[in-house]
């Protein structure tokens, strides 16, 4: 069955069609163009938006851990090590099963229903099967891993480095290249990853056409860390790991110098930018311009919620232009068109995917139709200024994975509904402060 | 009529009952306890929220330009003078009364729906009186002043000073002190006002009990231009006009020295911090916790949507913390409960109002009833990290005025939908491009 979608089509940073339609079926888009020559072609019973609505391409969420949910609030106003010590690992070690899919089931709804149609999502060391399989039911699409740790992390979350890469080996062959839901490698950082851990999933990923998935350079405690247990800065660590490469996405990447900026340029490794996340804890600033300027693949992300609050993506957008004009004086810095790429085709590049990020026959149909009704949504003179400057998650009428709608805002709710309570039992109980 | 409101309420940044509830009676808060106690004292047959509701007083806006609403969009990418000149001066010039209105509805129409009661607005030179008339029929609570401006801008909103103060005396007795919506002096900054103009506006606030409020070291070329000028630095140049004290409010008060600084503070002057657009003007991030810490009020402000993209007071609230946090590399800087403060008791200090910002008996009925109850809000540990770091503008099921609800949505977009058309044919001719 063919669905039409009206609207203004952005179809990229640099496309847009007024008065536009979308037809899609299946799980791909078929036809692009105007209101009046779609209308003409195809049948339109199967109609979506108007003249007046705005249809852009899902975002691309190039890292969360949907997994943290449940410690979402619980960590406010710390660094990263005191963050990450004292309240993320000790409650990723308590998680239960039930729990865990809880905090997946939450964490993916709320991004569905922020338009993101993408993650490129963290699970932890536990029960990562049902968090991949959370995953697939929720709808989202993404690559999924579990999180590769063999030191310096609670007992609850160890295990010997040849028993963490066979389960991940194991994952991999259920979750291979080109499903919805795709499996990552992904080694937490290098304090918690023996030099094998490192080297032997940089190794796999390449060889299943997978990806890498990691921390790097988020906050200068982390870097001298790394620094003191390889004798390497970050990156150049990374890159003698084999982790370098357009395999490997990079989350964070504020603290690296110029000659590491170079090496990431070289070896076409992704960055992923988290302004809120960076923002929160405090970690810093990273240099997007830089990055762009010299060809890295850059995405936008949401983090965990207990880094930011929550998975929106109209906040990271707003943040990641803000962030730098503020702080270097200059507004004309990341303007609205480039922050808008970012958070849709170069989120993609970053992530290795060709048909998804924008809207273009035989692309996925991963689409979000807004709905700009509300006066903050007048007037409009510029779509990119009111998608990335005014939008609000509040706009989003309907969204679309793969061809399926995954909102309306009430079915998703109601699905997932009965992980509140575990979610607010757990918030009761704060368990990571008295368990393991 | 007695209504009553149940959910967690929050009176202030230090007072929280969980599972309470307030009574409310024409235009004032009669009573706030647990929901057991005001059930019991209280006839429920008017029940808004539940026990999983989350009631907040409404925020108080300390710096806004509705009328520049017509121009969000417009100005995007470009630092303050050139957005002042090339946009905003020659866009107020053109406004013809019934777009005023429509900029003006439209305007206090979206802070309504972003859970802002109050806001102490600035119009521009010309229709004033309908400006105020549009604030009135808003609903919103508020101060608003016309824009005073005598020298160095356009021919359109020019006057001579003694006619400039004339029109401003005589609305000033239309809207005296104490109603919903009360006048105030604003001269917009020393560069388009004369000594005269500055120094008599002052005086006349001072006589009648109103307030002053006007820009101030909001960019560091504004500031070298008043130097110019007056020859002093900004903040001693107002105070040579008698502008400093506590019936003043400076709207950024980004570039202060510490003697600058220290000058606010010793005179009760009230400082409108602009997170948003002090970010995307790229004018720099205002020193918050300085401000703070020598006791200055401070108070948060969404400005003029094309400085911003609109005025989302969760947005404001974040940012206010994630730019100090992010630029000190300090998560402990700005806590979610000074935030929220600021952006409700603080903001009322600021405005020189006693009966609103908290819920406490007496005060204004100025409320905002959050539904938390999307994916995004679970779990909650605490609920000023919900308020701050994760509600959005959704979550927003109803505000109060005065007593009187303003949202429905619906309601409301159904009453100022006549000046959407407005806005878009604005938009279309942008008339700020040739005429003037």
């Amino acid at each position: 069955m063919v669905e039409i979608i009206r609207g203004t089509v952005i179809q990229s940073s640099d496309a847009v069609i007024e008065n536009g339609a979308v037809a899609i079926e299946h799980d791909e888009i078929i036809a692009v163009g105007t209101w009046d020559n779609i209308s003409r072609d195809y049948d339109t019973s199967q109609l979506h938006g108007s003249a007046d609505h705005v249809l852009i391409p899902g975002f691309v969420n190039t890292h969360s851990h949907a997994v943290q949910t449940l410690f979402r609030g619980a960590a406010d106003d710390r660094d990263l090590l005191s963050w990450l010590e004292e309240v993320i690992l000790p409650g990723e070690a308590t998680l239960t099963e039930k729990e865990l899919v809880a905090s997946c089931r939450i964490g993916y709804g709320e991004m569905l229903l922020a338009g993101i149609t993408t993650t490129n999502d963290m699970l932890t060391a536990n029960h990562s099967a049902a968090g991949l399989k959370a995953a697939e039911e929720s709808g989202i699409r993404g690559r999924v891993g579990k999180m590769l740790m063999d030191r310096n992390v609670p007992d609850g979350l160890l295990a010997p480095t040849d028993e963490v890469l066979e389960e991940a080996h194991h994952l991999a062959d259920l979750y291979p290249q080109g499903g919805r839901i795709q499996y990552s490698y992904a080694p937490r950082f290098i304090p918690t990853c023996s030099d094998k851990l490192m080297a032997e999933s940089s190794q796999a990923a390449r060889e299943r056409g997978l990806m890498v998935h990691t921390h790097a350079s988020e906050n200068q405690k982390e870097c001298a860390w790394v620094e003191e247990l390889t004798g390497e800065s970050n990156i150049h660590a990374l890159h003698q790991f084999g982790v370098l490469g357009e395999h490997t996405v990079l989350a964070h990447g504020i603290w690296t110098s110029e000659t590491e900026m170079k090496l990431i340029a070289d070896t076409g490794t992704s960055i992923s930018h988290n302004p809120t996340s960076n923002a929160k804890l405090g970690s810093g600033i990273a240099p997007v311009p830089e990055y762009l300027a010299q060809g890295t693949p850059v995405g936008l992300a949401t983090d965990g919620s207990p880094a930011t609050g929550g998975h929106d993506f109209f906040l990271e957008m707003k943040l990641s232009g803000f962030l730098q004009k503020s702080t270097r004086n200059d507004p004309k810095v990341l303007p609205a068109r480039t922050v808008f790429n970012i958070a849709t085709a170069g989120g993609a590049q970053a992530l290795n995917y060709s048909d998804i990020g924008k809207i273009e026959v035989g692309y996925k149909a991963d689409l979000v139709l807004l709905n700009p009704s509300l006066p903050h949504a007048y007037p409009r003179y510029d779509p990119f200024s009111y998608i990335v400057y005014t939008a609000q998650t509040r706009d989003i009428q309907a969204v679309w994975v793969n061809g399926n709608q995954q909102v309306s805002e009430s079915n998703l709710v109601k699905d997932i509904s009965p992980y509140f309570d575990i979610a607010q039992s757990y918030a009761r109980d704060q368990p990571f402060l008295t368990r393991d």
